[in-house]
């Protein structure tokens, strides 16, 4: 089947845009405008170099408060053998910036000046002593600020393309402007077309997607130093799109045209890009991002014409470009799906945006890292991963984030981006791969590395390590991912809940086994409750696990090895009940809330879990056991400045209140040491 | 003599306004505002946690174009073996997007699948087919982006306190927010105080100061998310000062007196605060910016009430606000050299409006550098150095650039600032030294590090260079401290222009001297014009060296060892004019533009320099000698690619022209080779 885009390699999707660009003379500096040199100048780009108008000072300046003499006037001045000098001819008295008289050399401060005249009170008289008495001599051009010392004229001031800065601000004025020439800011427009697309804000059903990418890109793109105008929601019809995309074209410098750009039924993206332009590439080999549309149109066309089926020339553009240059506004068919749309951005967008204002690319620093796990990548494509970063002893370690193209929290939460380049079918767990920083690394380094099972309660955590100038960055691996990474030294600390069915204790058994040589401090975090989740008003009338055994009931389990399952398991068999007599066992899902979502559906009556799982979902929540969770912490990290904050947040009341607020959380063990070797 | 202010150090300082602003309510966030949620909310800061009102997606979705299935019906399929579903019962058309049908727990892309009924134009007509054939089983939840992905009701999105980036927009709506908590913009005034100062763009007279402290101020705040009111200048009138405060300290959160914040007869700030609030600081000991004031105003009180000699209490702070919260506005009188302004604003203001906004201060990436000249400090002071940061070799190095308080251009050139704390007398060379970066490693790592004689050439190679994605930074040592600086591997290359006065020879002998064994390049930059400064009109009627000699004429002559002087001794020798007949031979100075200004002022009739600083001071320039300004080279980076876009540069015509249009330069020797070990 051949419906599907084509992916061509990065650097040619780029080479043929800027190449279509060029032609239309659209690659380079838009154009400049003068502006007021005040607040407003802030992080715009300078579109010529500045020089230096006026010297600065413009004159001999005094740099003190003090009295101008002549130097030599004052050879010879000892502690025990001071000089008088008369004010008039011999000494005047300046204050700090006044110009040096003509006659004098050097500026002694007042603070090393006698009076004569009760000098002690200088302040408003300052101007009417006799003389004065000095014990010490100055060297030519003592306390002055000679003309030119800061800028003389005709110097450069700053190149053009600089990003202007408050201290710039200052300069520009110190050497004479009071307007500057800027970069014009390129106008984008940004267009999000999708009969499935709703606003911000709308109530939903499903199938109802937010419309939240015109918001992310407009943001970027100002920060990129553009502005941005978002259209809004246009519903999957080819004519409308083409409408509003010719009436962007002709009062922008940039079209993005979100979603659509694949090739499904309702993909229009491409067609219309092909109808009033020219379509350079369909598709570039990269992940997320692949469906991108990268073309050119014709600004000035009317579109009626297009409908009454005149041929429009959409051969390769440079072509075309050549013979009309000006008259073409470039497109982007953004795909759709939100961390997709924010890369293509960065890829594609900003390097052209930089060329619009002619400042340097955005260029992040590259550190780098050891990967945590093993990542597996499509080796026809340049594949971004998005990633935490910590420092963990002296290692820097880079943690793998959700890698769908439809988690925007992972780009939220990334702390950089790998790129695991064509070619490459992936990477192994424990080597070095190249991480672009979206963080300094001081903020790295303040930045509390857990891993392990996730629990509400790190949310918290991390909203008051925030105010502790610490950063929580965690991982959700489960409780035996966690005391694995723990034992390869990949994170400061673990959460874990895992039940020994042998002994009905939690933990210490695995720590032992899972880092048998690793001396540990495991701290317990919160009793947690766990019960069966059933819709509300329980019809099924659902009190305890016996009645799972009824057949009327369809049980949702969760998969071997959950700590959920072991947990069941292991109260089955206190309570003598066979898990064969309980409909819906073998039926699997591999989260809290995919347990949830299954009875919320009706798929099943109910199932094992967490009370904010039962919360999120709106469904009734019967708890019937608790759990233990636990941190567990090489002693190494225990004993660190790093996790000092942690402690301090156990042992505080507003922190336990803000948790025992949860549903299903017992904060009464919070902090008890369960083990210190 | 005891008017002047004392010196407290910086964190008792800060401790006594923390402290003050504390009793008065003043430090923590100063309030929250709903913002709805679109582009303006760039920047802006959390004021609580956002917490995910809905989930994401929050239903099962498809994940791809593709046939919804139910996983077990595709066991057995492969490609020898399709299987076969009914479109209806067993698979049903998704868009990528739409919600999995109820009996479905599986995607199949549609790309992997083959119509019976040509599927092959599948695009329309996509619900139409009876039936599709598989050649692949799929496993369970398959390309569906189960509930919950992305967000989970009730989960933490963002903490308080966190700065909004493009995509916390984008997960912020994810999350079912249309609006927007954040930290309300705190309100700062920037008042300027001086009879000296004039507005930005004036026409300037001697003792006229440009004021652009305010501009630099308020962009500042700006920069950290408050904003400002910039009044217009005050002139040093008590009074006035004390209605312009008192205006402001009603409808603003932070007063930004600046200027007079010292002990002159003209300085009134600390006796504006002690008047109309309580003196909490006057003078702190950092440089530059020691006499800093902080305080607090009431900010109910009326101004005549202070008039009409009612006492105010201005007894230390605590007591004070305590019996009177939230009725002050803080206020800090800020030096009025430019840069003790600007470091006045990062030490004082910044960590305040951090405090207001909720949001972490900002913390400049840290780095040990190696300081390439001896630093002399104040030992009771905290010294901050400006410093241009350059890596050449494995080595980071920083290069103190101009201490003056008054020098602008030190901040808009530095790379970073180096603090010497207090206790210090200073760093020799060669030392390890801290330095916060104002710029990324990765641009630090593009910077050609240039130093020696500096020449208006080096401007145009920095504005031409930085098209070229490189930064030239330049010190000025004159051109021995270059070879000198160059010989300790100090610099990536030197501007030299030494005449050897034996050989009329420039540059090669002292090379050999300096770096002996060194292999070097040395390329000519320009051949530039030497020659007598006059006023306009040459009123004395000079033309070559011998009018020197004239008793009429007054000389300005170069200090000993500069280039210019030894140019002049070497002419004078080939010309047999003595030096003892010039009058003023022995009158020093120390720059060009200082023997410009010289002339200038009427102080001296003529002196020896270069073309740019005639033209600078309006002077006539009397072309008499061309001398030689190479740029040498150590082998190692010649060879480099730092340089390399350098020496494209020398050979490209659109430079050279623009170095021609400079008044006195020659370039048709630019990029000659001279020597090349």
């Amino acid at each position: 089947m051949s419906v599907y885009l084509h992916d061509i390699p990065l650097p040619e999707a780029q080479a043929r845009f800027k190449k279509a660009l060029e032609e239309a003379r659209l690659w380079g500096v838009l154009g400049a405008e003068s502006i007021p040199l005040d607040e407003n100048a802030l992080g715009r780009v300078t579109a010529e170099p500045v020089w230096a108008k006026i010297s600065s000072p413009h004159y001999h300046a005094s740099a003190m408060d003090g009295f101008a003499v002549r130097a030599i006037a004052t050879n010879g001045a000892l502690p025990s053998q001071p000089i008088t000098l008369e004010i008039g001819g011999e000494a005047e008295y300046v204050d700090t910036g006044d110009p040096l008289p003509n006659w004098a050399n050097a500026v002694i401060p007042i603070e090393n000046v006698e009076s004569l005249d009760e000098l002690g009170k200088l302040t408003n008289e300052i101007r009417t002593p006799v003389s004065i008495r000095i014990r010490a001599s100055v060297a030519p051009w003592s306390h002055i600020r000679p003309l030119g010392e800061d800028i003389v004229t005709t110097q450069l001031v700053l190149p053009a393309g600089h990003i202007l800065r408050p201290v710039d601000l200052g300069a520009i004025a110190a050497a004479g402007h009071s307007e500057i020439n800027v970069a014009r800011k390129p106008k984008v427009a940004i267009l999000p077309t999708g009969t499935e697309l709703v606003p911000i804000g709308s109530p939903l059903r499903a199938g109802d997607i937010l419309e939240y990418n015109s918001l992310v890109l407009a943001a970027k793109i100002r920060a990129m130093g553009g502005t941005a105008t978002r259209y809004p929601i246009t519903k999957d019809d080819f004519d409308l799109i083409c409408q509003q995309v010719q009436e962007a074209a002709r009062d922008h410098d940039l079209i993005l045209l979100n979603a659509g750009s694949s090739a499904g039924a309702e993909d229009f993206s491409a067609k219309v890009v092909e109808k009033l332009g020219s379509l350079l590439v369909h598709g570039v080999a990269v992940r997320p991002g692949h469906p991108v549309i990268l073309g050119v149109i014709n600004r000035q066309a009317e579109f009626e014409n297009h409908k009454s089926n005149e041929k429009f020339d959409s051969s390769y553009a440079s072509t075309v470009l050549r013979s009309t240059p000006r008259e073409w506004t470039p497109i982007i068919g953004v795909p759709g799906y939100p961390v997709s749309a924010a890369l293509t951005i960065d890829i594609f967008v900003e390097p052209l945006i930089a060329q619009w204002l002619g400042r340097r690319k955005n260029e992040l620093e590259i550190a780098s890292a050891t990967l945590t796990r093993k990542l597996v990548s499509p080796p026809g494509d340049d594949d971004y991963v998005r990633v935490t970063v910590g420092k963990v002893g002296d290692k820097l370690l880079a943690a793998p984030l959700a890698r769908g193209a439809g988690v925007i929290t992972s780009l939220v939460q990334a702390d950089g981006l790998a790129l695991i380049p064509r070619g490459t079918q992936g990477v192994e767990a424990g080597a070095s791969i190249k991480v672009h920083l979206y963080r300094s690394k001081t903020e790295i380094e303040k930045t509390i590395f857990c891993i392990g099972s996730h629990d509400l309660t790190l949310d918290l955590i991390s909203q008051f390590l925030a105010q502790r100038g610490r950063r929580l960055s965690s991982a959700n691996v489960g409780s035996q991912g966690g005391l694995i990474a723990l034992r390869r030294e990949e994170a400061h600390l673990a959460g874990s809940h895992l039940l020994n069915p042998e002994t009905g204790e939690y933990n210490i058994s695995y720590i032992r086994q899972y880092m048998p040589d690793q001396p540990v401090k495991v701290v317990a975090l919160v009793g947690r409750d766990q019960g069966l989740m059933v819709k509300r008003g329980n019809p099924k009338k659902i009190r305890s696990l016996h009645d799972l055994t009824n057949p009327e009931v369809q049980f949702v389990n969760r998969q071997r090895g959950a700590g959920t399952r072991v947990l069941l398991d292991y109260q089955l068999k206190l309570m003598t009940i066979p898990a064969d007599h309980i409909v819906g066992y073998s039926h699997e899902e591999y989260t809290h809330l995919g347990v949830a979502a299954a009875i919320a559906s009706g798929r099943a009556d109910c199932g094992l879990g967490i009370a904010a799982a039962a919360q999120a979902l709106d469904l009734e929540f019967i708890p019937l056991f608790q759990e233990q969770y636990d941190l567990v912490i090489p002693k190494q990290y225990a004993e660190g400045d790093l996790l000092a904050p942690l402690f301090e947040l156990l042992a505080e009341s507003r922190f336990q209140k803000a948790v025992s607020q949860l549903p299903g959380y017992d904060v009464s063990v919070m902090g008890r040491i369960i083990l210190e070797d």
